[in-house]
């Protein structure tokens, strides 16, 4: 490409984005003319697409376009800076590519996700509404191709088999890191204040849904906020694999039609633009012959919803009630629970968390599936994973600040029946069981049990003194058992009493 | 209830949908006061979930409230019937459920999927909806919960936890019977039309992706047009599930609040409305407590999702080349297949279809997964089912007709390469087996192989006559093998020649 | 085939099974010679499947080999009539047949499940142990082919390609009916027995895990039962469909080497062995180039995991405590629970349940991926489809006899702890809705929590009567409302109190 | 535990593992007395588990039990060390896990998968085998449960809310790093060694499975090899996560009944004998609550079987042939491939990886649903999930060699094929089109089909020179595309030919 004169470079008008024109217009592509609605730019490819592929009501998501914004102006750039394209056509396109990352030409990507396997037409729809609004704003003729062609100048050193997984990574990156992990972090945080706030109140554990040993309210949070930190750590990880994009490979991987070079070029470009430092895949066979990063990428956002979902599922179990469930946490009545009972409240947050948390663990099915297909120097189920991996995270984002907001932000304990639970609790003998040892211990559980006696009761008329008994069954020791020094004089070894 | 006088019943204006207001109107709920937009229908609980659930852009599905409409219209006519609703009251708010029923409502739930797990928001958006309109209709004031109050009057006799599942199993009926099979079908009836017309030509056989006996494609298409009879079948048998409703059980499924009969009445009612054999479940516990109907109708989807992706990736590689794969058949060029590749044809709907297949399949996986996490006396997971059941229903619909239409209606064969096939075959070897017996016929075939020579020359060179070649070695008759008789005396055990 | 002359019968000998040798026997197949273990009567082709194949610790299911038992000996009777297998060679067959279907001879098939994915090595196991089994018991020369081969006698009119599905089909009915079907009829049946025993005691209602209103106990387990029972049906149906059976279509489905009517005859024969009706498939090339019904046959298994995935949950939470959870019910201790908590009961049979619900869930993951996998003429993975069927419906089987036995037949009420619940409850103001209004009726319950008052001190605070209360508010009356007339006269509408 | 004088230390007998005994001994637990197997080691809580839970053929894995003999011997370690434990009684046990350790005791560890979601039974059949292997060895009463107590001194300070994940970790990280990490990386040793030998060699491109532009072999196979680097950098990651182990949380996480820094020491102790840096997990509320760790080191796993099943796919597609395929490359004949078709060879090491994949991918279903499931402060999901961990990274470990050993070392080319295919293909026809534009370029490769001309000869009648021709379609040069400068004058805004 040498078409370097800019003295033929024509004037930039300052027009809106619109098309002002009714009816239909003639585009063309190489398979002949196609009659597009004349108020849109897109061209015939896309008119084809439309026609083709109009199944269901999924769209490819914006943010792909969004994306493809960043990968047309680098593109262009470089194109330029090679002296590949003249420096007129470069910032032509650089302007109405910024309009595409911008939000301003959403409307003008209409294309559905169920399309070619390559994301072409996606691909083509970019190049065509940036080549016709190139001309408009250069006074020219809509679908003449000219003096921007879609193919020979916006898509100039690229193929959809490169752009489309940049594009890919570039959106699923920024969803991750501005929507998905902030949300995450903020939940993080929300429950860590909660396990201040509660460091010092004891509870019952709970194991197998059992009665178990107690544990402090703050000792149970701590457990969700680190467990939400681990999550937020792999998702960071996982996150950071996208940062390779394939850019520079073209059609198979080699570089045709590409400069030496190119690929560096346009992720450095790339990187400036976003603020993200993303960089050129290693090998670009594996960039494009497989989607392996989005899989591994997505791997992470699921294994952070099987996390959540414990979470949402232990908080619901809590606060149930009011009067016959467990009773420990109350949460805020957001809204009239029910239709026919009056005055019920729901854990609806946490049953829309269980939801969404259900639904980007079965979303992580179809991108293991799809990763898996590829065939050859591409892998054609582009479209379905890139839509579930924005979809995962986005409502993965979302669902954690409503989850935190209307949720966890206002729950609050019942202390009552906290203690209650302590105070009626059997586990407490484990307390004694290196004391007296494991079966002396089991016999005086059950024996309560059995009697419907409380465990001291129990313990003292199985021969434990009251003595040892108040010294060992400590609830809030036993909560931070490495404080409370057991007498080593009180061993099993050494004195347990008959069984 | 027993407002019986229709002294009182006042006029019905002939208002058309839409409130000519700006600015916010105060609604209540039983939790108090709460602005919502003047122009919209809906009232306080509707306008909570808006706040508490924005997540995501799942919204959903229309066809949820469609199916309401006919839930509510048929509870007022039994109600009305029963006396316990005033006629005017029951005709009011049969009138606008017709227009829920009609779409002309749809504007007015805007609600998401990411909401209670009962679908309560969504019956209640119903409920105030259909009250409203039903004020405006007889010129009361919006908000006023008078004279149709959407808990006592349109919700009466039932609950969330009945009429959702209700109206989830009519959408759910609707979309399969009216979009899924009816496209199912006629892929089908395509896919037997060309077995018919390729009856009798014949081409090789693949197993293991290798060169197997011959058959005629006729056959090959046969056996498509079959696993989709039989997928229609399948999902015709786990549709028909659905038919059974669980009004009626109200609150818990004790019927609770309704009268005796109240769910076999309604189901009658939705029956005649509907044109669709629904009843009453034979258990309200079962049919409240568990999305069972639901799970196994999506596993008849997804079934069927299996069916078609073995098709339609059969067609890709049997349609790949074109100078280089299979070759065998060709399909119509829709569109450009590459921005990089000039010329370049590329099988699109059968990607499409296969993305769309994997999209099915792990949906399944959230449906079972919601479908086994029910509590007690209410499964509340039903909008991630039923968000995903009304999804996969209506892709596969769409996806089966654009698949049928753009590409297996246009299939050509590519007869030359056919035929080349079959002579370059050396699985004809397998004719030659019963007779000269399965070692002697591995020799020749590896010897075949190892020399580059055609089946026939190796046969030759290594004893078999040419006789016995050519009467037992005939392509279509290995098609129909039962025609042809294998000489007895040819047998294995009785004359094959010596290794 | 014609060798009918009986005159060379060789006489059978009397030998047990077992081959007296040590050391190593030569065998060959068409790729050549290979060293086998003497004291076996595996062939060459299953040596080096041994070989190359010994890839983790998952061998073919024995069930597999049983259910080729009767493949291989229909086969022969059909091949004997037609006169292409002489009287003393099928007859020879049919006996090691019976040996195979017995499970006498499942030491020699040692193959694994990762093998070729037509499952041809397991085939030629069966063919190589009945050939060399025959030999022996005619005084032949182990190895030597003869006068029994494998793939001429053994195999004949068969292929892999149609005897491994009729197998797989064959097998998997088997398990289907006689091992989960029966337990999953038992299970119902226990929980029938409880609804039963325990249909006049009222309980508390939860839906969304938040109190509700009430119903009897044996309402609730009536569900169970009801769920389970459909599930039966399900399965049932999904069973009924692995009756077609591919025998007859040899390698690609014409029926190559297969004389016409043979799949029919086998189909009859393998009817009358196993007293099971099944039948030839109506289309070859779709039961060869599918495992669709294996695929809908699992997802039966599946649906039913979902359904005994909620009863098991229901269960364990229903009676978690003994003393801080729901306490509902008790159940039998059948082992010490905890190896530090002495007295720990868990619901152990309710988690092995959830488990095993687990595992079949995701393994119809598997079965579904591998099911859409197929190509052209074949499913090449077949191995993990069956491996995964049979297992699920063996765990399936023996977790609901388990199950049943040692958690649900010996579940006892906690009456005191119901009563409690029921007298504790706010949503028994349900009842009063209809008469008094929703709103009313929210405002009283939420006054009773707000207060911690009962529900009936919060009503008469709030201006309800005493007797309204005490006519309406009748807990086992809620539970069967048709029965309890609400009166006319206290409708919402007519008399309700100002709020 | 203070039993610290040594003067009652026993003599420790030279005895080697095995009981001479038959019948029945009499163990007891803390619910009664039970008959176990006179010649083995268990107890009473085994037998009691084996008979409440013999579900199907699944055991728990015997690396579950060697694990297990780490944590113990570590435990006794230290506990002996704080002089909570006599030294005699420390090395007794020590003696003993060396020998569970070596996996010399793994018949005595007959427990299924299907049991106690803790893992308990598993725990208490560890406790109790060691408790009896030590009496024996001291000369003791077999199920005295002295000297050496299973609970209060095999399982001192321990639980196996603690312990059993914590032997999760230890067997699940050994599995991946001495069996499926090298396994890997030989995988793809061998994929690089073939890149580098076929890295000249030209072959034509497919994308969509159509015909694309060329690269050369190792080209396409470094594409192959990096991906299987890429999935060993992410199993090496997920693999480390697993280094974090929960001992010293006890019951419920609070270490109750350990002393201070026991996690600590128990950890340090078990790297020091595994060789392996684990390390106390930072929570252990998180570390038994969930399981999240084992979620994404399975993962890690799933990721890298979508790697090798996209691998696996390609290699039997471009061996697919002989003569109707692909044909472009050969694999070893194994064994025969077909019980019918002689001289049939098919890809079944490929296939057996493509069916070990799904597996693998199914699994991943079964540990995120497992994962999501814990509640409050356990996951008792844990059997189920490292059953499927183990099983995952063992079949992919074994897998790998076999396709390595059978198939990609044994792979060879068909260059014949490859020439056939450059020379015939028409999307070379992209080399043109940076010169003569994109829609010219397209104009040439269409007329080319049409007419079934070679690309050359349908470029010059469509006006392309020959000299620019031969100069810019050079196959070799077009898969190293940088270094072939495409003159400036070609470009297409300078010299298109008239379309």
């Amino acid at each position: 490409m040498s078409d370097q004169t800019t003295a033929d470079a024509p004037k930039i008008l300052d027009l809106p984005i619109g098309i002002d024109a009714t009816g239909e217009r003639k585009e063309f592509d190489s398979l002949g003319d196609v009659m597009v609605p004349a108020d849109h730019y897109w061209g015939a490819q896309t008119q084809r697409s439309l026609e083709h592929f109009n199944i269901g009501n999924d769209r490819m998501p914006k943010e792909v376009y969004h994306a493809y914004g960043y990968v047309k102006k680098a593109a262009a750039i470089v194109n330029t800076k090679a002296g590949r394209l003249p420096t007129w056509k470069g910032a032509l396109i650089e302007q109405v590519a910024d309009e595409a990352i911008s939000g301003k030409l959403d409307s003008e990507f209409p294309l559905y996700v169920w399309q070619t396997g390559s994301g072409t037409q996606s691909n083509m729809n970019v190049n065509e509404v940036i080549s016709n609004r190139c001309i408009q704003l250069v006074g020219g003729t809509l679908g003449a191709q000219e003096p921007i062609h879609p193919n020979d100048h916006v898509n100039m050193g690229q193929s959809s088999n490169d752009t489309f997984p940049t594009a890919m990574h570039i959106a699923a990156y920024k969803m991750a890191t501005e929507k998905t992990l902030p949300a995450l972090r903020r939940l993080r945080d929300a429950l860590e204040q909660k396990a201040r706030r509660w460091d010092a109140i004891v509870k019952i554990g709970r194991t197998h849904l059992e009665d178990a040993t107690p544990l402090t309210v703050g000792q149970e949070w701590s457990g969700y906020a680190a467990a939400v930190a681990d999550a937020i750590d792999e998702l960071e990880h996982a996150t950071k694999l996208l940062l390779k994009v394939a850019m520079g490979g073209t059609a198979v991987g080699t570089g045709l039609n590409a400069p030496l070079g190119f690929g560096d070029d346009v992720a450095k470009v790339i990187s400036d633009l976003t603020g993200y430092p993303f960089e050129t895949a290693p090998n670009k066979f594996a960039a494009q012959g497989t989607l392996d990063r989005i899989v591994r990428a997505h791997a992470g956002l699921k294994t952070a919803a099987v996390t959540l979902f414990k979470i949402a599922n232990d908080m619901r179990w809590l606060g149930s009630g009011p009067r016959t469930g467990l009773m420990e946490l109350t949460f805020p009545a957001n809204e009239p629970g029910s239709s026919i009972m009056p005055g019920k409240v729901n854990p609806t947050q946490a049953e829309a968390m269980l939801m969404v948390c259900i639904d980007i663990m079965s979303a992580d099915v179809a991108v293991q599936a799809g990763g898996a297909e590829g065939n050859f120097e591409l892998n054609a189920f582009r479209p379905v994973l890139i839509a579930h991996y924005l979809h995962s995270a986005l409502i993965m984002g979302d669902m954690c600040d409503h989850f935190r907001e209307f949720m966890i932000e206002g729950a609050e304990l019942n202390e009552i029946k906290l203690k209650e639970n302590i105070d009626n609790s059997l586990m407490m003998v484990t307390a004694l069981s290196p004391v007296i040892g494991y079966d002396n211990a089991a016999h005086i559980a059950e024996f309560a049990q059995a009697q419907g006696l409380t465990l001291k009761k129990a313990a003292l008329e199985r021969g434990v003194s009251e003595e040892l008994y108040d010294k060992v069954v400590i609830p809030l020791n036993m909560t931070h058992p490495g404080s409370a020094d057991i007498p080593a004089a009180a061993s099993a070894d050494a004195s347990a009493p008959a069984k």
